[in-house]
């Protein structure tokens, strides 16, 4: 079926409008009319082919919510009108044990991306939300309750489970205090989180006017980590640090934060490696722990536990035409703390 | 009292007898006749003063096991006569959260050392196990069984919980695969307490000529780590592996080999930090942790265990003048695979 979107033609072009069509809906596909798509940091990082290897025309945007219009026969846990979300995978091998274990993020033989990926076993291009229509296989779309704001909904696809499944994962709790670095779209929602699993949140920032916005989004301290006597101060405190920094940097600032048995999650794909020395690891038996997203059994847990909690994402909702102009204030950090495309605007 | 023993007198001197006096036997304090020393790579490290900030002249030596000699009043665990052990580290604050644990390696205001350190609030430097005697507080000093071959059990008390308390820590055991990166001091303990644990243990290694050791020490397998094609087939091998490296090296080669949720263990301190890519760490969200050594209640649970298991680390005695040229061999890693320095010698 046809289909209308906004495309990168190239790494070096703006997104422009784009036709194409999607496959027809097979025995176990769900068709989503496309109501909201997130804009993650990834989006442009690909969209620029910065990672290498990208497949233009690329239609990004992988934190995907939308209504269900039409389900294949074989389809059992979606019905048409339902909501529905897809994140930042549509397919896996599914049979390797860590697709068994329904850690598909993790699929031995490379999950399929949302977009700028090819289909399982073939040459067609996934194409991602940037566009009015998407058909997933329904094992690998996820429920969306409707007690929620919507456009909110769509960033808890990818910067919500990415944050999520790694403070579960280590068990983050009442009792515990947590650090979280960096204040953009995956950190404001690690506040969200870490502050409703119970923890005692300090934001770690650079930046001293992210102080009111961090405690706004619950967090219970703050913390200036250019100020040393404060960094000083708070060696050998917290029971976890999340870090969500994406740019170079070195761990060691943040692991001398960490007590005996800490343990700091990296999230975030610096664009080259982080120094460890080894001492601050061996003092205090500290840990890292990476985490890539989440599998789809613990996305779906995630949604149900925002829905109940009443947890989405602080966004700004653009007409798809803006995506270039938002690209560039993405650049700059200016967004607070996702943007996310109404398709609407695309209809 | 008159000790005998053999110091540094300074980083640039070969080790040459020295006369000190141990103080006199306090109300808790246990002397002990010295039999047998462990020279482990960090004793050279700080004669060397290769870390800085070294004490000289320095009597090195933290694998201690000997013989009480005599107790003071209130000893309640030790009589004269009994087998006694002492580790890397003679006293810490005793009060701080990590000492109320059990944890006195990680002492909030640091552990004294054995040697290279000052005894608790004083001016009197702490002399280590090259010597004839040593005179340590009960409650830093370990009972050792004698139903094992004396000479192995020094090394225990640093090799030995060095790499015992981290595999426990990660819960090493039946239906793991463990691999261990090199095969020293440490490494060869932590085969055997690997082995010992259940695990299917595999040593890693650059050297193809370290195959059949592994093997007699309880490694099932074997890989070389220059071979590319060998590596390619563990990617994703290992539930943990055992980082025993102390000379500079990367993560990556063996963050790759481990699963799903794997582990690696590093208790090495190479002189400067390593890479990590934080990629290698978030695919199959692997961890790193850190450890050093182990607090009194596990040392003396791996002594206990090493006694049941009849576990002692393989050694090559030497007598006391014979350490110089003992230091020079370990630089070219020609031991197997810890000098035990025989006190006879000095006596």
């Amino acid at each position: 079926m046809p289909v209308k979107s906004y495309a990168a033609p190239s790494a070096v072009s703006p997104l422009a409008p784009f036709n194409f069509e999607r496959r027809d809906v097979g025995v176990n596909d769900v068709q989503i009319d496309i109501l909201y798509c997130g804009v993650c940091h990834s989006d442009l990082h690909q969209a620029r082919d910065e990672w290498g290897g990208s497949i233009f025309p690329m239609v990004p945007g992988h934190e995907i919510v939308g209504r269900v219009l039409k389900v294949g026969a074989g389809v059992k846990n979606f019905k048409v009108g339902d909501l529905a979300g897809v994140g930042c995978f549509v397919d896996s091998c599914r049979t390797c044990p860590n697709c068994q274990a329904g850690l598909q993020q993790y699929c031995d033989f490379g999950m399929t991306g949302t977009y700028n990926a090819y289909e399982r076993n073939s040459k067609i291009p996934t194409y991602g939300g940037y566009s009015t229509q998407i058909v997933v296989n329904e094992d690998y779309t996820l429920k969306v309750s409707d007690k929620l704001a919507l456009e909110g909904v769509g960033p808890l696809l990818c910067a919500g489970i990415t944050t999520y499944s790694p403070l579960r994962y280590t068990g983050v709790g009442k009792g515990h205090k947590v650090g979280v670095v960096g204040l953009g779209g995956l950190g404001h929602m690690g506040v969200k989180f870490a502050a409703s699993f119970g923890a005692e949140v300090t934001m770690l920032s650079t930046s001293a006017s992210k102080e009111a916005d961090a405690k706004k989004l619950g967090a219970h301290n703050f913390a200036l980590t250019t100020d040393p006597n404060k960094m000083k101060s708070l060696r050998n405190h917290f029971d976890f640090i999340l870090n969500t920094i994406s740019a170079p940097h070195e761990y060691s600032a943040y692991l001398n934060l960490l007590k005996t048995n800490g343990t700091m999650m990296v999230v975030g794909v610096p664009p080259r490696p982080s120094e460890v020395p080894s001492f601050d690891l061996i003092m205090n038996r500290r840990s890292i722990v990476g985490s890539l997203i989440g599998g789809i059994p613990e996305t779906q847990e995630m949604l149900d536990y925002c829905a109940q909690h009443n947890i989405v994402s602080d966004v700004e909702v653009i007409d798809m035409p803006y995506i270039n102009e938002a690209y560039e204030r993405m650049l700059k950090n200016d967004v607070k703390y996702r943007f996310v495309i109404d398709l609407a605007s695309l209809k």
